[in-house]
């Protein structure tokens, strides 16, 4: 009974991770019934994300003006490449204020299953910039799971001719023993650090 | 940290029922890593969605042609009117197939505390239509709570010279006494229905 316009939004809104279909209903029959002017800016904000935003041809971030603000920053540490796997880590990570070098984005991480491989990684642009010779240290932000951890196992191999680093695995800042769950608790003590020697 | 083109989608994404602001990131980044091709037929199916529908000039239904199939389909009893507050109401009673007459839709229920007064609903083209003289019956659909009930009260008042009728009330078919409300238990024991006369 719907008409096609409609159907068509639910089907689209449906696409989206972690709507179903009711979500998708109900956030359409709120489009229907709201203004244009609520409405229209949605899908212009779609568009634009996809129209304004390009990666950087040097560190592949998303951005809006090439090469990116943080590669056009001359006060960045040009001797440190931090390598993560999307734009929203490197907007993650900058929030600490606690990274001052380069970054670079992969563009995803290996992932056989989903038939992801090197080639899929934006790993030429990558070793470009670190034969540049100017990089001397690689620091590998991947996320710790079973992906990024490949994924980080694989570029050490690659990346020669530079210190390779990651970041530390252990217990989460804030959080309690009693919860943290088993494979946390095993790395964080097959990675304890001396405190003889801090 | 996040881009311009990013930080306006998570804020026009916010706006929507029941997304909240972790929500409409989670869905932005997805929107940011999607192909262009996954990303903006939602744009397309929003902008279409208020494009193409508009209100039919008989009934106020949101449709593409106008009038709409409904108002325009002559196999359709025009001596009786059903009135709902808005367009989905009338889709989802088309799915019973239990209804062969003419609708109205309200676009909206009386809320005085919303400040939707009656000359905020389509209420000139509902008596315009019952004044035209066809009509024989109207009935009243309009949500079982307390601005619809607010709002079938009134519009049984304004409606002269034609049979007003309403939805029955009770308990919902497939439901059990154990688990209906007090409401609804005390309104199902007051609008009892005498089997002798069935």
């Amino acid at each position: 009974m719907n008409p096609e316009p409609l159907r068509r939004l639910i089907v689209e809104l449906s696409k989206l991770p972690g709507i179903g279909e009711r979500t998708a209903e109900r956030l359409a029959f709120h489009m229907l019934s709201a203004p244009r002017a609520e409405a229209l800016p949605l899908a212009d904000a779609i568009r634009d994300l996809k129209e304004k935003l390009r990666a950087c041809s040097q560190c592949t971030l998303a951005t809006e003006s090439d090469p990116c603000a943080l590669c056009a920053d001359p006060r960045r540490d040009r001797s440190c490449v931090l390598v993560v796997e999307q734009s929203r880590d490197v907007w993650a990570i900058e929030k600490t204020g606690t990274y001052r070098g380069l970054y670079h984005v992969l563009q995803g991480r290996l992932s056989p299953l989903d038939g992801v491989g090197p080639e899929d990684l934006t790993l030429r642009k990558l070793t470009d910039i670190i034969n540049g010779g100017a990089v001397r240290e690689v620091i590998l932000a991947t996320n710790p799971n079973a992906e990024g951890d490949a994924t980080c196992f694989y570029l050490k191999k690659r990346l020669t001719g530079v210190r390779v680093t990651r970041l530390a695995r252990g217990l989460p800042a804030g959080s309690t023993l009693e919860y943290a769950s088993r494979s946390v608790l095993a790395e964080a003590i097959q990675e304890r650090r001396s405190l003889e020697h801090d």
